[in-house]
C-alpha cells in the first residue's frame, strides 16, 4: 500500500486555506471525528457535531471558522465548506494499487486500433478492433471492449467491465467492475403474440468525468444514440433503457431504473430505487426522493418530489391498505351525510 | 463496420410489401421521422406524427396505407403494422461485429465436450466438462460456461456471460453482457437462528428465441428446475429466483424481482421494477405496470395490474402521508357523524 | 456429474434421526412430495400437504412424529423440522462439480502473495499483490483479486466475482458469479452544482459462514471499513452501500438496496426490493417485508414492518390514487360536516 505522509501546513496548501496550530503536525489519513487516530485529519461539516471537537484524537481537524471562535489550542484548517475540502483531501490518501505502463502480453489488442504509448492495459483484456483508447487511460483485468470504441485521457475501467461496440468513453470517467455499457436496448415489436426483435443500430456515449457504478447497465440507443452528458455521477446497479438522455451533473442513486427514451435534465438527483418511466422529461434541478416513482413528465425546474410509502409496523399498514382499498366507500358515506 | 446498402425495391421485396415511388431510392441506415438523413429509411407508426411525412428528409418511408391517401409523391414502403416492419427491417442493418468461425486458441475447453464445427469461440473463454454446443453458436470473449451445460443452435453469449453447471439454452437464445444463469437459489433453513444452506440441485432450462439483458440473473432451481419457456424476452437487471416458471412470450421489463417457485402465464407483461412474491401464479396475458407488487396470485388471464404511486411535489405527498396513517381516524369522524 | 447413493439407514444416521421402514432402501436424490421419483428421498414440511404421504413416489420421506401417528408401513426419518433435515441432507446430493487443487496455468498471482498449498485457483483468474489465501479455498475462472485481499479458509468464489482491494473475506464464505465486492462508494461533494469526487480509502469487511448473491455489489467503505458480519445471508442483485453494517444471520433477499452508513441488527430478514435509507438503524430480529422503504431508525427489536401496496386492477387503483390524492378535501368535507 502506498501510505502517503502530509504535514498540516502542505494540506492547508493544497486546499489553499487557512490554518491554525503545529504547521508540522504529521498527517497519513483522514478520520471521523469519533474514530479518527492520532495521525488523521477530521472534519467537522455539521455543526451538530462540534462538541467532538474537544474530544476527538485527530491530529487535525478541517472547520469553519465560526466553529473554532472560542478555541485557543489545536490544529485547524479553516474553509467555508469542510465536506467539500474533505473530499478534496481525499484524493491524496486514495490507496488505489498503481498499475504499470504498458499492454499486459495476455491482453488482446485488434487491428487498427489508436493506442497511446502511455496507456495501461491488464491482463486477459480483450479489445476490439479500431478502437481508440488516450494518454493516462488505465484499464483493469478482464476488460472486454468492442469495436470502434473510444476511450478518452485518463479514463479508468475497473476489473471485468464490458463495452459493447462503438461506445464512446470521454475523459477522466470512472467505470466499476461489472459495468456493462451498450448492451441491446429492450426493444421488441409485437407480431400476434410472438416478439420480434427490434436490432439496436444506435451507440452509448458518456461524457467526461462521468462516474458508473459496479454492475450498472446502460443499454446501446435504437436508432441514435444513448447519451450520458459531462460530470454525471451514477451508483451502482443502476439500469438505463436505450435512448435516454442524462443532463449534465445529474447524480442518480443505487437501484435506479430509467426506462427508454426519458430524458433526465442537468443538476437532477434521483434517490436509490427510483423508477422513471419511458419518454418522459424531467426538468434541470429536479430532485426525486428515494423509491418514487416517475410516472408523467415534470416540466418546472428545481422541485422536490416523492412517492414513497414509509415501513410501519404491518398490522398497522394492513388495516390502513384495507381503508385505502375502500376509500371510495368512505367517500360515498361522506356524501350521504352531505345530502342529510 | 459492414455497412450495408438497399434500394426501396429490396427492402420491399424482403418485407413482401407493396412500395411507391423511386425503386432504385438507395437506403444505408434507419432514422426517426424527424431525424432521419437522407439516406435512411423511417416509419411512421402513430399517425399522431403524420404531418412529419411533409417534412421529413429521409429517403423513405414504411406507412400504413391510410397515412398517405393524399399523397402524390415520395418513397413509401406500404404494410399494416409499420412499426414491426421497421423492427424486421433493422436486422438488415446491424452493425454487430462478426466473429471469425473457430475457437480461440486462449479459449479452454473441457473434456468430453461435443462441439460443432461451425462455431465461433472467443478469447478466454472457459467451457467444462461434457458441454454441448450446437451449429452456429457465437460464444464472446470472457464467457464461462459450467459443466454438462447444453447451448443450442444460433445462440449468441455476448462477453462476460456466466452459466453455472447443467445450464440447458434452446436454440436462438441471446444472453447479454454480465447474465448469470444457475448460480444458487436463496435456499436457507433456520436453525435456533442460524442459516442452514440449502444446496440447489435443479438447473436452469431456458426454451428457443428467449433474449435475456445485461446483468440479469437466474437462480438454479432446489429441487426441480428454473424454467423460461420459448420466446420470452427479459430486460436488464431482472433477478429470477430459484423454481420460477416463466409462460412462453412473456416479456419482462428492467429491475424486475420474481421471487423463489411463482409461476409467470404467457403472453404476460411486467414493466419495469415490479416485485412478484415467491410462490404465486400469474394467468396467462396479465399486464402488470412498473413498480407495482404482486402479493398474490391473480388467476383471471388477461387484466392489467397496478400499485405504483406517481410522484408528486414531496410537501404535498407528505400531507397525504399524514392523512393516510390516520385514515382509521377519519374513518371513526364519519361513523360518529353517522351515528348523529 | 457425481451421483451419489446412500441408504434409508445411512441417510438417519447422517441426521442422527430415528427412521422406521427399510433400512437397506436405496436414495440417488431428493424430490418434493407430488414429483419425487422411487429412489428420491422428499419432507413433509407443512402438514397441510400430510395427505400426500398417501401417494407420493418418494422412496422415504422425512417427517415430524406426529404426521405418521397412525401409518402402519413406509420408509420415513422422523425428526423435529423435516425443513431443516431436508437442508442438511441436500448437500449430500449436491453435483456442483469438484476443481482440482492447484493454480491454474493460466492464472495469474502477483508478488508476495501467501497461498496454502490446498486451494483450486481456476483459468484466467488475476490475484494482486501480497493476497491471502488460506487452506480449501476455491477460486472458479476469471476471478479478479485486488491487491492486499484476504480470503479466509474453504471460501469459494464463483467463476467471474470481483474483489478491490484490501477485501476481507471470513471463513467458508460463498460469493456467487458476478458479484463486486470493495467497489467505491457513491461519495461526492457538492461543489457550484459539479461533483467533486470522495476517494473511497475504507474497505469491505466480511465475517465467516456469508453468502452474497449473483451480481450483488458491496461498496467499499469512505473512511472506515463496511462490514458484513458473520452468517448473514445476501442473494442475488442486492446494492449495500458505503460503510453499511449488516449485523450476524441477517438475510437480505433480492433486488434489495441499502444506503450509505445503515445499520442492519443481527438475525434481520429484508424481503425483495427493500429499501434501506442512509445513515439509520435497524434493530435486531426486525422483518421488513418485500418492497417496503424505510426511511427512519426501528428502535425496537423484533418487529414486523411493512409499506408495499398489493397490486389490484388498474382502474380500481387509479380511482383509489385520485381519491388519495384529494384526501385533505375529504377531510375538509368531515370537518365541515362536523362543524353543523
Amino acid at each position: 500500500m502506498n501510505k502517503k505522509i502530509y504535514t498540516l501546513r502542505e494540506l492547508a496548501a493544497f486546499l489553499a486555506a487557512e490554518f491554525r496550530g503545529d504547521p508540522e503536525c504529521v498527517i497519513t489519513g483522514i478520520g471521523a471525528l469519533i474514530f479518527a487516530k492520532s495521525h488523521q485529519i477530521s472534519f467537522l461539516s455539521d455543526s451538530v457535531y462540534v462538541k467532538y471537537l474537544d474530544t476527538t484524537q485527530a491530529a487535525a481537524v478541517i472547520v469553519k471558522k465560526e466553529n473554532i471562535a472560542n478555541k485557543n489550542s489545536g490544529n485547524y484548517i479553516i474553509v467555508n465548506n469542510p465536506y467539500l475540502a474533505y473530499a478534496r483531501v481525499s484524493v491524496l490518501f486514495d490507496d488505489t494499487p498503481p498499475m504499470p505502463v504498458g499492454i499486459h502480453q495476455t491482453a488482446i489488442v485488434g487491428n487498427d486500433c489508436k493506442i497511446d504509448q502511455e496507456v495501461s492495459i491488464g491482463p486477459y483484456c480483450v479489445i476490439g478492433n479500431r478502437v481508440k483508447i488516450e494518454q493516462g487511460v488505465r484499464i483493469e483485468a478482464g476488460c472486454i471492449i468492442g469495436d470502434d470504441s473510444e476511450v478518452g485521457e485518463k479514463t479508468r475501467l475497473c476489473a471485468n467491465v464490458t463495452l459493447y461496440h462503438k461506445t464512446k468513453l470521454g475523459k477522466r470517467v470512472l467505470l466499476h467492475s461489472g459495468a456493462v455499457i451498450g448492451s441491446d436496448g429492450f426493444g421488441n415489436a409485437n407480431d400476434k403474440g410472438v416478439w420480434q426483435k427490434i436490432y439496436q443500430l444506435g451507440a452509448v456515449v458518456i461524457g467526461n468525468d462521468v462516474e458508473i457504478g459496479a454492475n450498472t447497465t446502460i443499454d446501446r440507443g435504437a436508432i441514435e444514440d444513448t447519451i450520458i452528458e459531462d460530470g454525471v455521477r451514477i451508483d451502482n446497479q443502476v439500469q438505463i433503457g436505450h435512448n435516454v438522455q442524462i443532463g449534465a451533473h445529474t447524480a442518480i442513486a443505487g437501484c435506479v431504473g430509467i426506462a427508454g427514451s426519458a430524458k433526465i435534465g442537468r443538476y437532477c438527483m434521483l434517490g436509490g430505487g427510483v423508477g422513471i418511466n419511458g419518454h418522459i422529461e424531467i426538468a434541470d434541478r429536479v430532485v426525486i426522493t428515494g423509491m418514487a416513482n416517475v410516472g408523467k413528465s415534470i416540466t418546472e425546474p428545481g422541485g422536490v418530489y416523492a412517492s414513497a410509502i414509509p415501513a410501519m409496523p404491518h398490522r398497522a399498514w394492513w388495516r390502513i391498505i384495507a381503508r385505502l382499498i375502500n376509500i371510495e366507500e368512505l367517500m360515498g358515506r361522506v356524501k350521504e351525510l352531505e345530502k342529510k
